[in-house]
C-alpha cells in the first residue's frame, strides 16, 4: 500500500490492533499520491525504537508523522518531544472509555510540544492523512490539486444525491 | 505585534474576549519570525465575513490558518470546510463547561474535513502558534532552526533547574 | 412522503446516514399535515449549498428550520448564523461519543445566535417534528389541533395501558 | 421591564436565584418590543401553581414559554407536558455541575414532549429571548424587523473592530 | 405478581419500556411480603394521573414510593413534589448516554423536595425494593426478619463458594 | 443542637470537613424535632468504629442512617452492608472533581446493598434530613405534620413572591 | 492455578463475576512464579470477611493485595484501611457506566489510606499483577528476572513485527 | 528536606509547578524516614533526561518511583516503561479539565507497562508517599513501624474528636 518513493509521512502506531482504524490515514496518503511509510512503534514496549523513529525523522525527510494509539496513548506526545517535525495524532477508540481517555492523553499537550490531534477513531485517521497531504500540498502542487479534486468530488457526490430517502 | 511581511499565518477568533488566550499563539509567531496577521472572525455573526477569509487564504498565500473559538466552537471546522490550507483549532476555555465543549465542537469533525486540534486554552494556543512554526519550517530553514533553538532553550531551563523546592 | 403544498418547515441533515435518525422528524410533520422539504445539506462538505438554502429560507416561506447532525454537529448553528427562522437542532447519535459531542456543539451556541436544541436521537427527531408543528399551530388551528388530538391519544395510550406487566 | 400589552411570551424560572440568568431573556424580548410576563413557578415547591400556568397558557394568548431551571430541572418539561405552547428550556448553571445536570434534565425529553433547549447559563438565557421573538417574527413583520436590525447591528459591530488587540 | 393485601408500597415507572428494570424492584417486594401495586405513569404523558396518583398516596396508606424512569427523568421528583410519603427514585438506562441523564434528573434535585437515589439500572431498581423494605421493617418485624434472612443467606452464598474459578 | 431524647436518626460524616455541608441535614431534623445524634465516623480511618456504629444502630432504636462522605466516599455503603436500618447518603463536592465522584461512589451499589441517595453538597444535606423525617412521619404523626407544615410553608413562599426583580 | 507456596500475593474480588477479569492477574503472577491465593470476598455481602483478610494479611505473610471490584467499588479502599500491605485496585468494567464509576470508587481515595489503582478492565487486571510482581521483585531476584525476560520478549514481539498489514 | 542516606524512592515530577502538590509525598517520606531524592524531570521537555533517569533507576537503588504530572501526563507511564523499578503516578490537577486528563492519562495504561495510580491532587501525592513507604515496609521494619504509628495517630485522632461541631 505504499508508495514506491522516499517517504515524506511516516504513519504509526502503538499496536497492530490500530491497524483497522489506521488504514484509513494510509488509504487517503495512497489517494493523494503521497509517499509514506507504515510501522507498529510502541511508546510503552518499544520506547527506544520510538525515541530513534522520532529522532531521524527529519533527516530522513519526513514532513509529517501521523501517530495513532489508544487509552493513555502516549505515542503522538512523546514523539513530538524528540523531533521537529509536525505531529498528528489519532485517539483510537478504546475498550472502556470509547476513545475519552486517547483524546485527553493526546490533545491536551502542556505548552511548548504540539500536537495536532483529530477526531477518534476511523473519521480521525482518515482527517489526518487528509492534513498532511494538505501540509504537504503548500509545497507540492500535485498534491495540493489532488486533495483538492477530492474534496470537491465529495461535494460533488452530496449535490447530486440531495434526497436522504434514496 | 504582526511581522511586516506577507502574512503566511492566518490568527482568527471568533470573539475579542479570545485574545487573551489566542495572544499566545501569536507570541510564539512573533518569536519565530513567522509573518502573520491577527483578526475577529465570528462563524456565527459575521458568517461571510469567514467563507471570504478562508476562500481566499490560498491565493493570499497562508500556509496554515489558526482559529481559536469558545462553546460550540465552530470557527475552526467552518473555516477548513472552505478552503485546502491546513487549519489548526484552538478550544477556548469555555464558561459553564471549561472548554469541553468548545474541544469536542474542534475536535470531532467529520471524516473530509480535518482540523488539528490543540489542548484547551493558553497551552493549546501557544502550541499551535509552535505548530504552525513547525510546519512552515519542513520548507523555511530559519524558521526550523527558530523553533529548534527555542526548544531547546527549554530543555536547557528544565535541566538548569532541577530542584524543585528552589 | 413529503406534503404536497408550499414547505413550511424545511428539515436538513448533514449526511444520509443521518436518515434514520431525522426520519422521525418527518413522519411527525406528516402526522400533523404540515408542509415540509427534506434534504441532504452539509455543512462541511457543501458549505456553499448550506448558506444559500439558509438564506432564502425566509424568503421561500419557511416557519421552521429542523437540522441534525453527528458528532462537530455545525450544521444547526451555521444555518441559524444564516436566517431568522427559527432552527431547532437534532444531535444524532455518533460512533464513539455517543451522541455527546453532537449536543454539546449544537446546544452551546454563543448569545446572539439561537439554536433550539432537542434530545440526541430518534427520540429528538420525533421532538423537532412536534415542536416545529406546536409553533406552527401558534397561527395554524389545523395543525394545532391535530397535535392536540395526537397529543390526546398518545396520553389515552397509557391510561388505557397501566400495567406495564401486560 | 414589561412592556404593557397582553403578553405574548411568559418567562418563568424556578427560584429568585435564576433572575441573574433569566434577566437576558427578558431583556431581549424588551428590545425587541415583545410583550412578555415574568414569574417565579417553582416545579417543586408550587407544582399545581406550573400546571394551572402551563394549562391556561394557550388560552391567554401565550405563543411561547421560556421556562429556566437548573439542577433536577424538570420545570421546562413538566409545562410541556401540559401545554401545547412551544417551550423553551433554559439550563441555569448549577453549583455542583455547572449545569450539566440542568442541561441533561431539560434536553433529554423522552420523545412525544418537546423542550427547545437552548446553552447553559446566560448565553442560553439571552438566545431564548431571541428564539422567542424569531417564533413570533414569523406572523410579526415589526417583531421580525426589531430581530434582523439587531442581528445585523452585531454583524456590524464585528465588522467594525476586527482587530483583537484595541 | 402483586400480594393481596391494602398495598404499602407503590411501585410506578414512565413507560411499559422500564418493566424489565423495575421489575427487580417488584421481586424483592414480593420476596418479603411487602404488600404492593404496580402501574404506569407517565410525567409528560399523564402527569393529571401523577398527580392525583402522588396525592392521594398518603391516604391510600402508602409508606414507600419506588418511581423508575429515563432520560429527563422527571418522574420521581414531581411524586415527590405532591406527596409526603417517601420517594425512592430508579433511573432507568437510557438510550444514548446509558443513564447518566437519568441519574442526574433524579438525583440533583433542589433543597425542599428529596428523592432518595438508588443506582442506574437493575441493580437499582432490586435495591429500591430492598430499601423500601427495609423502611417498612422499622415498624413491622415480620418483613425486617425476610429482609434480615435473604441478607444472610446473600452472605452465605458467597461464603460457601469463595474460590472464583469454580 | 441534638434533641434530647433517645436519637431516632443519627447523622455522621467522615470528617470534620464535612460539617458545614452536613449540618444541613441536621438543622431539618431539629425543625422537625426529630431526635438525632451526630458523629464523626471515618471508612478509612477508624473502620472498626464504623462497623461497630453500623452494628448497633438497630439495637439502639435508630431508624434512620444519614452519612455523608466525599471523593472515594465508602462510608454510607459500608455502613449499609453492616445494618438493616435504611441508610441515607449524602455525596459531598469534593475538590478536583467536585463530587462527581462521591456521587458515582455511593449511589452506584451493587443489588443487594441500598444507599438512598441525595443531591451533591448542601441541598443533599438538607434533603436528606427532610427524607429522614418522611420515613419518621409513617408512624409518627407530629413529624409528618411538622414536615407538613414546613412544605406548605415553603410553597406560600413562593406565591407570596412571585416577581423574580422583587 | 496458585503456586503450592505460602502465597505471597492475594488476588481477592468482590464476586464471582469478576473473574474473567482478574484472571489476568492470576496469569501474571503465575507466569512470573509469584506464590498467590486467590478468593471472593465482598465488601458489602461478607463485610466481617474482608475486614478479618485484611486485618490478617501482614501476619500471613502477604507482601501485596490486589483487589478488583466494580461499580461502587469499595473493595479495594476497605482492605486499604484495615492493613499495612500495599493495596493494588483494579476497576473491573460495570453494565452502564463502563467501569468509571469504578474507577473514580477506587483511586479518589483520601489523604491517609492510598490504592495504586491499576486501569479499568482486562488490562488493569494484568497490570496488577505485574505491579505486583515488580514490588516482589525489589527482594526477589528471581521475580524481577522473570518480569524483565517477559518484558523483553513483548519489546521482541514488536521489533520483530513492524508491519500492521501482516 | 531530603534524608542523608543513598535515596530508595525517587520523586520526580513534570514541572516546577507541579510542586505545592507533590511535596506532600516528600512529607510522609520524610515522616517515615524513608530516605529519597526529589527533581525535576519533564517528559516532553527532557526525555532523555526522563529515560535516563528511569535506565538506571534499578541500579542506583530505587525501590519505588513517585512521578507526579497534569493533563497529558506521560511521565509516569514512560518512566514505567524503561524501569523494572514499581512506578506509582500521581494526577496533578490541571487548569480546564481538573485533572481528569491528568487522571486518564496515567491510570489508563496499556497491559504490560503498570503504574499504581493514586487520587487528583494533593491528596494522591500524600498517598503515593504512604504507598511507597507501605512497600519499603515489606522488607524495612522501621518504615513498617513508622507507618503503623502515623496510621494508628490518626485513627486515635479521629476517635478523640467525635463531634463535627468542635
Amino acid at each position: 500500500m505504499s508508495v514506491s518513493e522516499q517517504p515524506i509521512v511516516g504513519v504509526i502506531m502503538g499496536s497492530k490492533s490500530d491497524w483497522p482504524t489506521m488504514q484509513y490515514a494510509v488509504d487517503m496518503l495512497t489517494q493523494f499520491n503521497v509517499p509514506h511509510e507504515v510501522k507498529v512503534v510502541s511508546a510503552h514496549r518499544t520506547p527506544d525504537l520510538m525515541f530513534e523513529y522520532a529522532q531521524t525523522a527529519e533527516a530522513r525527510g519526513l514532513q509529517v508523522i501521523i501517530a495513532g494509539a489508544g487509552g493513555a496513548a502516549h505515542l503522538p506526545g512523546m514523539v513530538a518531544a524528540k523531533t521537529l517535525v509536525p505531529v498528528l495524532g489519532v485517539p483510537v477508540k478504546s475498550r472502556a472509555l470509547n476513545g475519552q481517555d486517547s483524546l485527553l492523553s493526546i490533545v491536551q499537550m502542556p505548552g511548548g510540544i504540539p500536537v495536532g490531534t483529530l477526531a477518534i477513531g476511523d473519521a480521525g485517521a482518515k482527517n489526518a492523512g487528509i492534513l498532511a497531504a494538505q501540509i504537504v500540498g503548500n509545497h507540492n502542487p500535485a498534491v495540493r490539486d489532488a486533495v483538492r479534486a477530492w474534496r470537491q468530488a465529495q461535494t460533488d457526490d452530496v449535490l447530486a444525491n440531495p434526497d436522504p430517502q434514496n
